[in-house]
């Protein structure tokens, strides 16, 4: 846990959490606010028992096994939009959770928070959405919660989904285990979610023939443990590529370069975000992945992943070039360098 | 499951969900209309491969373990009453959920919808109880999400833990284990939580020194589970005592027979019932539990409950008089009888 070590070149925060006397939206951006918000309130209370707190999932020893343990709420608005919907994210955030520390998902719950007046019809698709991307992840809900709160006291529809799954033996996957020399890869383009649900809003005025990507990626994980060592694995949502290797660099106390021609973003998503003044590198993503796995065994992961559904896109992005005080540089096109940070406030709330 | 066999003496549904066009607050009530929800819509689509689906905890064999594992959205409003918070209440409700299927309690997890503009002094208070009440009960909190949404997204804070368990071989403790001969034994008085959060909304107009029962049950479960040989466990929160019974007499498919005047309740909660035109069998329990044992190992469960804090009160109310077409009927003082059926609609809605 890397919660008394927290400040890092660069690491600001625009105002000390002490100092704000509520909750704003950015605290569940994902980003500066949210990592404040866990570290100097959540696991000072609540993490003292759990070694692992930033990862993804937390893992449980039970009888020589070890058990994946995940939770996240979905509050994504609109509930609908291009390529997916809350009930697909929620099952798909929890597999891609469990996967990320390299577990097997075996079963997920879920809770929903409906607010009165809400149409049957409306619940029914979510419900069939889920069931149906819990068939394509393999995995079962195995328990579920409903709570009905009177109109106004919610926004339509929440489902926080949690998951239960096992490691198998041998597997070591952690934001920890960065090295130098580890080669990074992503799955596959940057961005789609966060822009496809974005232009479902009102009053931002932009069409456009985006998906979202979400999806299950316990199967890409599955065949890319079979393919050699892997170090890391993150899915980039809330905060974005960005954000995610910030904290993969901080948790291994790495330095990490991109090369920023490398990366792969739709054009649609260029277009968009050069449009609403964003950066791609911080745009949510829901069915991609960030790898760390050692040089010899790259060649052979990104094979195994192009073949794959949900891999067909995957580049290599950068490597970790030292160990020491965490870094993320950004190599430009021309030349230049750029320091990468966390998401600093709230650029897209309710992404998922 | 029981779910195609739902229909008996005296049930009926004032309306078919099909007809109903929108979710109301009674679906969230944990009676009738929920029960309706949940059998006609979510169980059809998600509880395909969840044979306890009606449990508190669905089961999962792992490598010779059996795991336990329970979800449930907490939105209680306010947020502090007396004798707890809805923190005590989200970890209490899934230590005794896990509890209910005879398994220790292994993890939690915890993610909380945050309304923008929640004081952080509140938040705080939150997490400080919730931590405690893990503490009290033995387990960790090894999990967690944040996720914010915009002033009148959400009423304050709502806060869903799920849990995971493991239950010890020998420990078989289910709904469907109900037998004739079996005696059914509370663990205390009933309806203190919902009267006590009731006190404290506005507008109703009564004081009371009532305090609610919040409180982990599964130090008495593992006592008990020593004590003798038992066949159901189960908290009777939303819908109460009546409505308990009445789903542990369906999926057991027997008769169950109260004594009313052996059912433990507070004078205070008496009164306010009278006041306010409820029933205490139909209000929520937070540190309650209900148990069938045989008589042979009734006599010696019950001193045990009774050394034990959360069950000084407890007492024996009734019994499985035969198998056959589920009934529970009450025994009134003055010699009638009354057949109890499931909480019609919704009676005390955000009670949990």
């Amino acid at each position: 846990m890397q919660t008394d070590d927290l400040d890092f070149e660069g690491y600001t925060c625009p105002l000390p959490i002490q100092q704000r006397e509520t909750v704003v939206l950015g605290h569940g951006s994902g980003g500066k606010l949210s990592h404040d918000l866990l570290t100097r309130l959540f696991l000072p209370e609540l993490g003292k028992a759990a070694p692992r707190a930033l990862d993804d999932a937390a893992l449980l020893g039970l009888e020589g096994a070890r058990l994946a343990l995940t939770t996240d709420s979905h509050v994504v608005a609109p509930l609908f939009f291009p390529g997916g919907d809350i009930g697909r994210l929620a099952v798909c955030g929890t597999v891609n959770d469990l996967a990320m520390v390299g577990a097997r998902p075996l079963a997920l719950t879920s809770a929903f928070i409906i607010e009165e007046g809400l149409p049957f019809e409306t619940l029914q698709r979510v419900v069939q959405s889920m069931q149906s991307a819990a068939a394509e992840a393999g995995v079962f809900i195995a328990a579920g919660d409903t709570k009905v709160v009177q109109k106004g006291g919610a926004d339509g529809l929440f489902i926080t989904t949690s998951g239960v799954g096992s490691v198998p033996p041998g597997v070591e996957v952690s934001g920890a285990n960065a090295r130098p020399g580890d080669v990074v890869i992503v799955s596959g383009t940057l961005g789609d979610h966060g822009i496809a649900v974005l232009s479902q809003r009102e009053g931002l005025g932009f069409e456009t023939d985006l998906q979202s990507d979400v999806a299950p990626l316990n199967g890409l994980v599955a065949e890319m443990l079979a393919a050699g060592e892997i170090h890391v694995l993150r899915d980039p949502t809330r905060g974005g590529l960005a954000t995610t290797l910030v904290e993969i660099s901080r948790q291994s106390q790495v330095v990490i370069e991109l090369r920023q021609e490398a990366i792969p973003v739709k054009a649609q998503v260029r277009a968009a975000c050069e449009m609403l003044g964003f950066d791609p590198l911080y745009i949510a993503n829901e069915g991609k992945l960030v790898a760390f796995a050692p040089e010899k065994d790259a060649g052979r992961i990104l094979e195994t992943m192009r073949k794959h559904r949900y891999g067909q896109e995957a580049a290599i992005i950068g490597r970790v070039v030292e160990a020491g005080s965490p870094q993320v540089r950004l190599k430009t096109a021309i030349g230049g360098t750029r320091l990468l940070d966390m998401l600093p406030g709230e650029m897209l709330p309710r992404i998922c």
